[in-house]
């Protein structure tokens, strides 16, 4: 999926993100999140125990909206996992870390699950228009 | 569904709101969206001719996670969209600028729609424990 420019850049920045997955009785369940933009994939990670993960295994139908400092500049995604790995050495976690903490991760107690997204397709709206997709509204 | 009284004194404040419907094809999609707390049931709305009014319609399963100024507090929860009116006074949405912005909406040019959702589940986290639901746990 090719994005424009600003949108990509926007991707890079370390934002607020918020992730939905489906559970397994069709109702969607949104969470905070750290994520990557990684050449057009998306890295999440989580706890082994997470419920979300278990409803991601059995759906991997997801979508994240992102934020910047300024509520209403966002970009939504939506799209598949297309890979879930045991981040085994916290090396995607401590890379989520350093984006957004500058630090390593702190707990290496328990075990972490990574999940690569392929978005399928976006929206996305800014006041000045530099993120928003063709044809969106505000409101 | 009852609610701690921290988790429903939080919902009551003009907080941030991401909400996420179901697609037709079966893909979760989250937007940002005013909202309101109304004794157990939350009143958002849309434009008429918003994409996910069409998907609420098709399928009344969403979720909404609500955040403050600090991201990591944060209540999210999932539920059925049990009534769907038009707006056709504004009263809602003007009921939701005031809300957020002290003022009415500023836009009456496009037909407006008002969604009611009754919450079937929670979870929730803070690091005071205030808003943490059982079990609840961080990252």
């Amino acid at each position: 999926m090719n994005l424009p420019s600003p949108v990509e850049d926007f991707l890079k920045r370390p934002n607020v993100a918020v992730i939905a997955a489906v559970r397994p009785d069709g109702f969607p369940m949104t969470v905070l999140t750290w994520y990557d933009w990684d050449g057009g994939r998306i890295l999440v990670n989580m706890l082994h125990s997470r419920a979300r993960l278990r409803w991601m295994r059995l759906n991997p139908k997801v979508a994240l909206s992102i934020f910047d400092q300024q509520w209403h500049r966002h970009v939504s995604l939506y799209g598949t996992i297309v890979e879930i790995a045991d981040d085994a050495d916290f090396a995607d976690i401590d890379r989520l870390a350093k984006r957004y903490t500058g630090q390593p991760f702190p707990t290496r107690g328990a075990r972490r699950v990574s999940a690569w997204i392929e978005p399928a397709g976006w929206h996305g709206w800014d006041p000045s228009g530099e993120l928003s997709s063709p044809g969106a509204e505000a409101t």
